[in-house]
This record gives structure tokens, sequence and C-alpha cells, in this order.
């Protein structure tokens, strides 16, 4: 049976001085196979990737390992402290308003220099020495005056450090109202089909501040700096951003679904050897991150939510209902709210009231069988 | 075709100025039979009750009225339009933390002097001259200098005024994540069997600040005033507190049934004549009000609910699972939490992340068939 | 020098599992003199009763003791890291809008009974044993499961177990913008002089959910109990609530000062001996509770304050200029607004904008030299 | 006289139908002479805008206009009216975080085309040809289906409409806790001069999604497209943030020196003549964006600000004393923090209960005279 070790990290300190740390855990044996960091909760409403942790902790007991996994629950201990309201604080700083998941550091800038000098190398030596670089930049942020960190970049880059160790990196998030998707780079497209995921966004090769980017980012520009000199490696590091559901909801038994679904992912890259966990014969769905459309709320009101998550819905079907009362007498109290074209309804917003312009559905368009 | 008035008052100012008015609608003869007061969303987030005032309307077009009907969406603009986070701000001013339904006025100290004076009168008289009693007395809170009416207080005396004019009070709410329930006035329990509502909450004759309360203590302690004069009279009005389910969530269909019920009880009482709208024949259960029983959280962590919204639970069975991965290594990660006695679960917290102490459930206990 | 204990009390847990506790700090012997609590920051943007809790325990360890003194800053540590925006949200709980101030038990049923019994009793053994009896009967709420506490309650009793320890009781709290001002009981009103504050607040033996109440109504209530029965006792014990000026401010000079106010207190109360801390030649007003008046925004604007803390304004002075640049064209844009009676203005609000119906000015009316 | 003209545009819509229009004043000869737009409050917490606005409609009534003026104040109904706690929210979407002045339009990529087409243009054309696709581009925005438009986008598209129009542009807003600053693109560092304001942040050619920004940078980038084609024109169109003071307070006398410093830009810019409005003889100081330093909290406590807003600081002076009571008996319970460069503090935090990593203050570091 194989060993879990539970240590912590200390990212931040309260007003009355209290620290908050992060448990984290280790399986494996750090000195052979693939490295895998996994990561629940940044966003403090996003708390199903604790409890699929939570499963995933207990079936590696007994697989064979060939490689480690670092499994870090509660990755955000301020946001997920957080109320306002009876409900948590999802995305952002109370404080700032910042996302905490746009605040990883940016380490693509090292490249160049970095294919330059390595041009002839082994990719052993490449993937080692990179690795490396990734890893000492990071912990030279970490070793500045402590002045200079801001709260969320102190929690994002304490984690950041944690993930460029790793080869595989899955942020465990959930949209608000959400079917499952998959935040998964363009070059990893052929991995999305050994999670157990209906539908797959593909992201292009641009840094907006997320755990997933600053982890896969780095190695594709790698690829295409050496590319550019003449040098074809191979990416095989991968991050994927893993959206279980929707938000302020634990389901053990879902979550039992979830782990097999990323112990298969882990099965297909021999993380895990012999296992049983294999991608399940569902329909897969993908589309382009510049396909994923916003659609906000013509006019403010009352909505309910008429497009079913995960429904393939025909262009002029509705999507909500925008209930006005103050129009009853005069104007239309109740208003269908249509979408022109066909489309995937991944997610919607949480609540039924709304500004006019606020988000009420993200939407794949153009979206093909992966 | 009965016809549909809609009118507006203003109830609140904002920062920039902007005046904020709830619209009204009205129905019926206000000479003749029953007059029925109705509103909708006192607490920002609750607002299914905006739907069931919308189906309502449409089902009032065609019946045959002996009354009049006031409704009132929207009751509270500024509650209904304070966000916080994704989510509306519900129950409280976010300034001073009031629940703005614990802000109506309280009458109740008119009673003695009104039953010395009067206990000779004719019960018309009697109900006449109160109802004018709290109508005027409730015109004075509303004419005193603008500085000393607080915003809830204003937006509650209002609605209040309004309210005081009917034989018959109907407060639209809902719980947090909830199975439908009412809260009816001990000496109203007769009539909770006309409402398609499985769980009915007895409450007594104390003022707590509340729309129901407001309406039905006035008239409950009268006619304990008059029994101490030793004239027994009739309590003919009626105010409840109608629990139509989840907040932050509006369902059309489900609003057609919700306003059935409503006009199932406005028919047993006349306010509506020769109708179809009968009681549905569910099983209806009750417990008094100090059998309703909070159950907060043992321990902090994140929240599987287990108990179904209505479901009647066993001594000993599971309430909650709460995960508290910090304890996986030395300590309990899992813990089912149980509840030592019988009852009937009808609501839960809104969030799947609590504190020590957080309001977990609130349950019957000791409850009967009604 | 006397020595000062450091140790801590657990209060609460988070939805991360992380530990929550409250240091508490001592002095003195305990077997002998009379015993104090001090407490601050139970409102959780209230901190500068935090700077003065440090400035005492610096002064008291050069004082002759005769007594002991149990301080505890940072009393709520929910409230004070709870932040909504940049600022700490104050006073209340942002799940339930329960202010924090406003939980703590009410043990003044129990005077009745103690009185019989103890109606021939010395007073010593009144004391004694009443103190004996707040104490158990605070025990047993803590005591109680844990599903039947929630969060504040948990909070507030704690710190009520500590304080029923006390003979004096002294709650640090400050206004939002505000002069000093002190919450002194009517029995305790030849205390207020020996406190540096201008302004004195005399309150009845109504029991109202906050800590002085909490330490003081019981033993007020049994010397009426006992009056009641033929028999005068004295009631020594005392608790203030004492106001320190604006929240979210710290000033450690000011400080200084307002430990020298409370060190003269304890002086008079021969908590400290021979000491040279002795009450300000400061002129001090008080009014009765009943002639504290809140002022109401009468319309809805940007607000210049203009009636300075701590000014003793006349009947139709300019409390404050509302701004209404939407009026520019057409109305007024420049509201002064004023009030109708001589008044000492005492603390405003924290915001410059306002709906309508905030609470501008509290203001003392009817007031009077102490 | 000069007639001051109000209309109004509606730019949000909330959940219960209301609709949230902002004010629009206009003096002046639209036909002649510069044109210029001025808002305030765009930041909910940031009044004192709009006190300014107030001072400057009146002293606009009796100036020589050359011109016409532009004035917008309560520029975000929604951000000003959003309350969370006591305070208004002040920087940020409270559903989304976005900060409500990073949401304008970006029109930089225009300049390239439009350079190539009028390279050989007057420069009368070039600015008059420029102004209007400034204006047409904002339009199309404006005319998208509304479901393409969210909420803070919706408010700045409209605001940024007029101030295209606009030869010169003044966004009035404020700090947290602040000393007044302005924010000046660097080609116009001549004309700082003219306001009463000690301190100027230089800021490059970057769109960050400010106001300031949406207007100066693409005529700044258009000068550098002209520029590499060989034809160097002058950047007229201007553009600032200015920083009035601190937040949530409105001060009516301190907004007629303001107003006066506006005017006196506005002499020397030839909008206003003959007039006595002349900047007043203060030093000067200045600093490159890039050297405007953020300071964070290096530990979690409550804070003291030490270092006066506008004060000069040496290196190694105090910038805050931290206190933190729970290292009292063990560490240090008060912690003087220095920073190790000479500055000038210009703002800091609002509140002051500090997590680890809170912006406590932003400094001017290698600052110069102006």
């Amino acid at each position: 049976m194989n060993q879990i070790a539970q240590t912590s990290i200390q990212v931040a300190e309260l007003a009355n001085g209290q620290a908050l740390s992060i448990p984290v855990f280790t399986v494996g044996d750090r000195n052979k196979g693939p490295k895998v960091y996994i990561q629940a909760n940044m966003h403090g409403a996003e708390v199903q990737g604790n409890a699929v942790i939570y499963a995933l902790l207990e079936k590696l007991k007994t697989v064979q390992l060939n490689g480690s996994i670092t499994l870090v629950p509660y990755a955000n201990p301020i946001g997920c402290n957080q109320k306002s309201g009876e409900f948590t604080l999802g995305r952002f700083d109370p404080i700032t308003g910042e996302n905490w998941n746009r605040l990883y550091h940016d380490h693509t800038h090292l490249v160049v220099d970095f294919a330059a000098k390595y041009v002839d190398a082994s990719e052993q030596v490449i993937r080692s020495e990179f690795k490396q670089l990734l890893i000492s930049k990071t912990d030279e942020i970490l070793a500045q005056p402590l002045h200079q960190l801001k709260t969320g970049k102190r929690i994002a880059v304490n984690l950041q450090r944690l993930a460029h160790e790793a080869d595989l990196v899955l942020d465990l998030h959930t949209g608000p109202i959400s079917s499952k998707h998959l935040y998964c780079p363009e070059y990893a497209q052929a991995s999305a089909k050994y999670f157990d995921i209906p539908h797959t966004l593909l992201i292009p090769n641009e840094f907006d501040g997320a755990m997933d980017e600053a982890c896969f980012c780095p190695w594709w520009q790698l690829s295409e700096a050496f590319s550019a000199l003449g040098r074809e490696i191979t990416t095989t590091n991968e991050a994927f951003t893993v959206e279980l559901g929707s938000q302020e909801h634990i389901d053990l038994s879902e979550a039992q679904q979830d782990a097999d679904s990323l112990l298969s992912y882990l099965t297909h890259k021999e993380v895990i050897l012999d296992s049983t966990y294999q991608p399940k014969p569902i329909q897969r769905y993908a589309c382009y991150l510049q396909d994923y459309v916003a659609f906000y709320a013509p006019i403010g009101g009352m909505v309910e939510y008429q497009a079913a998550l995960g429904a393939h819905i025909k262009a002029g079907e509705t999507l909500v209902n925008i209930l006005r009362m103050d129009k009853y007498a005069q104007g239309e109290a109740l208003n269908p709210i249509t979408f022109d074209r066909d489309a995937i309804a991944i997610l919607h917003f949480a609540s039924a009231s709304v500004n006019q312009g606020t988000e009420l559905y993200k939407l794949f368009t153009n979206y093909f069988e992966l």
C-alpha cells in the first residue's frame, strides 16, 4: 500500500496574526517516473476538487505507482474562508478585486536565452535544466523582501513553486453553475480524450495569469524558441484546468467519478501502471477559446435559465426567460431571450437576479467532436 | 375579464439621487368582499414570489372575484438590487445588518385601549374601526419628519400600510435551499390545509418584526383583549409567510403550481367564487415554532448535504458529511454528522463551506399530521 | 515588576479547518482584591482597543496591583479578519447579519430564585455565590452539544465566561467616526467621572445582548430582586462599553491617553494602589439612552459632515450638506440639513455616500453636565 | 452668464428593471474652441469629484468661454450605489471583480492604417478625421447586440463616447487615503504645472484600460505612427486622471480649490479667456510610473500609518507600526516597518487591519522637481 505523507506550507497571515497554511500530500517515489501536481480550491467557492483529492488519495493507496504525485486541497486559505453573505466570495480578492487565478508568474521571457544556450543539448538535459530554471526563478520571487509580495501573489507563487517540479499539472476548479469541461492547451488535445469530460476548450499559447498557463506556456514557448533555432523538441509537460461542475457544492460520489477520470489520464501518462482506470466511452466535444462565447443579459431582470447544462441548443432557441414585472401593464413582463447560433451551453450565472450586462451563459460555438 | 391596474410607490432614494419605486398591482372591486394583500421579494435573493405574482395576475384575469387583491412584487428595491459577489445579499441591510423582514411596526400596544372603548360595539364596527386605527397609526409613522425614518423601516412601513387595508395577507418568501413551508398563526391552523404546502409551522402570538406578525398579532391580541373583558370575537384576519422553495431561483412552471395553491386558499376564503382551485390531496405535516430546530455545524469544513429537503429522517441518520482534509493524516477527513431525533429536514444552508457554528439545517421535530 | 502571562482559547474553526484562537493576558494575584476584565475588538473594525490593551500591559508592569486583570485583544477572530472590500466588515456576522455584540447570554432570569434562596445571606456570600452561579450557567452553555451553538454565540459566551469572573468589566469599542464616549449603567454614574471621556450615555437596566449588559444587568436586577424582598444590597459589579473614537484607526499615542484613563478608573476602584493615574479636569456631559437620537438621511446623496465630533450644536444649525447633482438644473443641488434641537454630535456615519434613511449622526439631546 | 444645460444618458438597468442614468452637463459653444470632458465618481467611493463638478459649474457661469465643456458627475451609477458594509465598494464590479476603470476600449490598433491613409493630410484634417474615427468606432461598440456588452463595459464605453468628442479630458478620482496627485502622459508634462497638485506621475504610452489612457494613447500612438512614416505631428489632445485626495469624503471648500486648479489648466489651454485662474506657486514633484512603488504589509496585523501623506521620507524611516498582540509574550508586539529608499508617501490603505501582503503605501521614488 502506498504511503501518503502530509505536510503543510504557510502562505498567509491575517490581521490578528493568525498564520494560514495549506496541506500538502505526497505519494510515490520522487526519484522515478513522471511527477504530477494536483491542486484544488484556488477559488474559494470551488470546493468539489477537495472531495476529488480525498477520493484520489484513497484510490492512490492501492495503485501501482511509477512516479510521484503532490496533491494540494484548500489551495487558497484566504479565498476559501472569505464569506460574502451566505456564500463564499469565489473568484477574487475582496480587497483588490484581483482574480486569484490570474496572479501566477509569467516565466515565458526566459525561453529565448535558454534555447540559445541549450540548442545542442539532449532533450533530457533540456527538460531537466529548464525545469530547474523555472524552480529557481520562482524561488527568487519568494526570496524577495516581504514587502514586495502582495497577498494573492504570495499564495499563487508558493503553489507555482510546487507545480514547476511536476511534469503534469491538474488545477481543479468549477464553474458557477456548470457542466464539466476541460481547459486544454492546443498541443495536448490528444490527452483530452483520457478524461471523462464531455467538453474541451482548446487554449492557445498565451499567458493570462492562470496556473495551467503558468505551467504549460513556458514549455510550449520553449519548443517554439527551439523551433525558431531549427530544432524540434517535444513538449511533454502538460497542464490542465479541470472544471468539475458547479461551485458551492460537495458530492462525494461524483468525486469518485472525477477521481477515476483523472486516474485514467494518469494511467495514460504511465504515472500509474496496469490500472483499470480507462476513459469512459462518452462523446467529447471541443471548441477553440476564441469560439467560447459569453452571453450577457440584454436587459436587467429575474432570470429563468432554460438551456440545460451541456445542452446542444439550436440557433433561435430560448436561453433564458427574463421576468420584468415593472413592464406588466406596459411592455412585456416575460421576455424569452434567444441566441442566434448553434451552441453548447457550458455554464450559467449563479444567481437569478441580474443587472443588464451580467454574464448569463458561456457557450461553445463552432464546436466539433473530439 | 378582470382589469389589472398598475401603479407604483416610491420607497427609497440612492446615493446618486436615483428614486426607487415598487410596482403595485390591483384587481377586483375594493367596495365588496374580502381584501387581500400579496407581496414578494422583501428579501433580495428570494425571487420566486415575483414569478408567482406573475402567474397569479395571469390567472386572476379570468376568475370570478368577490373582493379585491393588491399584489406587490419586488417589494424591496434596495434588497433585490444589492449584490455581494455573484449572489444577491439576501436577508439583511448591508449597511446595518438588520433583517429586512424584522422592521415592520408593532401596533399591538393599541389593543387594550381599543378593546375598552369598543367593548360593546358590533363585530363589524370593531373590524372596521380597528383596521382604520392600524392604517392611521401607520400613516402617522410615514408622516414623521424624514430624518426619523431609517431605510429599511421606510420600506417596511410603506408595505405595511398597504397590508393593513387587507383582511388576508400573504408574504411570499423562500428559504436558502428549502422545501416549501408555511408560517401559520396557531389560530389559523385550519386554513393551512388549503395551501398545497406539505410543511406548516404554527407560530405563537409574539411580534418579532415580520410582516405576517405585524398583520395578525394586533388582531389576535385584540381578540385576547376582548376576551379579557369577557367578550369573545372571532379573528377573521389572517396572515401567512409562504416559503416557496429555494432562493436565487426562478421556475415559471413551478410558479403556476404555487399560484394555484394560493388561489385555492383564496377560493376557500371566498375571495374567488365558483373556482376550480382546490387543495391537492397531499400529506401535510406541522410543528410548533418551539420545535423548529436549528442544527449548527459542530466543526468547520466542507459540507455534503445528505438529508433531502422534506425527508423524514430517523434519529441517528446522517444529516451531512463534513470533509476535513487537514485531518487526513491525523484524525478523520470524512465526518458523518448525525441528529439524535426524528425530524423533517425543511431547509439547509446555501453554501458548502461552513465555519463551525454555521446553521446547516432547520428541522421539524415533534411534528404531526395536519 | 508584575508578570504578564499569555494564554489563548480556541473559539472558532474555519471552513478549511483552521482553528481560530484569541490571546488572553493576565496580570496580578487572582486571590486578592477586585478582578477586572478588559476586552477589545469584538467588532472587527474597532481596532484601537488592541492598542490600548498594548499600552495597558506595558503600564501594568510597574503599578502596585491589588487585584488581577484579564485582558483580551482580538476578541473576535472571525470579525477582525472579515474584509468586505478594503474595509473590515465591522459590526455583524457576514453570514447572518447578527451584531457580534448582541449575542451574549441573558442570565437575568436567575435573579428571582437566587434572591429568594439567599435573602438572609451575607453580602459576601451573595456576591460569591451569584458570581459562581453566573459562571456555572455560562459553563453549561459551552458544554452543550456542539451543534446547538452558533458561531457568534460561541465566541460571545467564551468571552462572557471570562468576564463573569470579574467584578469590573471594560469592553473597548469605537464608533464609526466618533468622539470618545462611555456607555455607563445608571447606577454607576459616579464612576463615569474617573474616565477621561467627555460624553457619557446612561443606560437602563435592560438586557439587549451586549457584553456590558450581560455583565451588569444580572447584578443590577439582583439588587432589585432583593429590594423587592425588603433587603437592600449594593451593586458593586460594574461594566462599561468604552467607545474610544473612530474605527479602522490605530493611534499609539492616543492609546497611551486611553490607557491612563482606564487606569484612573482602576485606581479609583483600588485595583491599583497609590497610583498617579487620576482623572483629568475635563468637562463631562451625559444624557440618558432615550435621549440619544439617531438622525437619518432625509434624502439620498453625497454628504459633507458639518457638525464636528463633540460639537455642541444649536437648534437649527447645519448638521450636513447633502449634494444632489441630479437636481442641479431643477431643484436644489446643495441641501443643508439642520436639526431642530440643541445637541452634542457624538458620532457620524463612516461613508460620504448615503441612501435615504442611512443613519448620519448620533446625538446627545437633553444632555447635562456630569 | 453662461447657460448650463442638463441632460442624461441611460447606462444600466437593475434586476428589478430600474433604469440607471447619469446626468450630463454642458456649457459653452460647441462650434468654437477646444472641447473639454470632465467626469467624476467612476469608482464608487471616490465622491469628491462630484463636489468639484458642482464648484466648476458654479464658476463656469461667469467665465469667458472660448470652447465647450461637458461635465459628468456620478459617472458610474452602479458603482456609486454599491454598498459593502457601511462603505461604498470602490473600485470594482462586485460581481466580476473587474476594476471599473479598466474597461474602456482600446482604439490604438486603428492608428497604423489611419496614418498611412492620411500621411499627407493637413493637421487639421488629421485631427478632425481621427476624432471622427474614434467616435464612430465607439458608436459601433454601442450599436452591438445588447447581449455582447457587459455591465461595466456598457458604462465605460458610453462615457468614452462623450470623451472622444473632447480635446482635453479630466477624469476625477481619489486614492484610498491620499494626497493629491496627477496621472499625466509623459508628452504632456508641461501641462502638469498648471494644476495645483504637488505630485505628478508621468505615465507611458501603454493602454491599460483606464479613461485617460483610452483618450490619450490613440493620439500619442498616432503621432508615433506618423513619425514612423517620416512625418511629425503635434499631439494636442491631452487626458489626465486627477486624484483629488481621499475617498469617502466630501469637502465643499476643498472642492473650490480643486475647481480653481482645473480652471487654471483650462485657462492655460485657452478654453477660458482672460481669467484670473492661475497656477499657485507650490512645489511640484514628479516620478515615472516605473518608480511608483507599492509597499505591501510584510506581516499581517493592525497598522498605525506613520508616514504623512505627501511627506518626503528618508531611507530607513518608519512607514508604519504593525501591532501584533499575539506576539506580546514571545516575539515582538510592536513592529516598526521601514522603507529602504528615499520616497514621497502618496497614499495609504484605507483600513487599519491588514493581511500579510496588503498594499500599505504607494510611494514616489527617484522623484524630481517638476
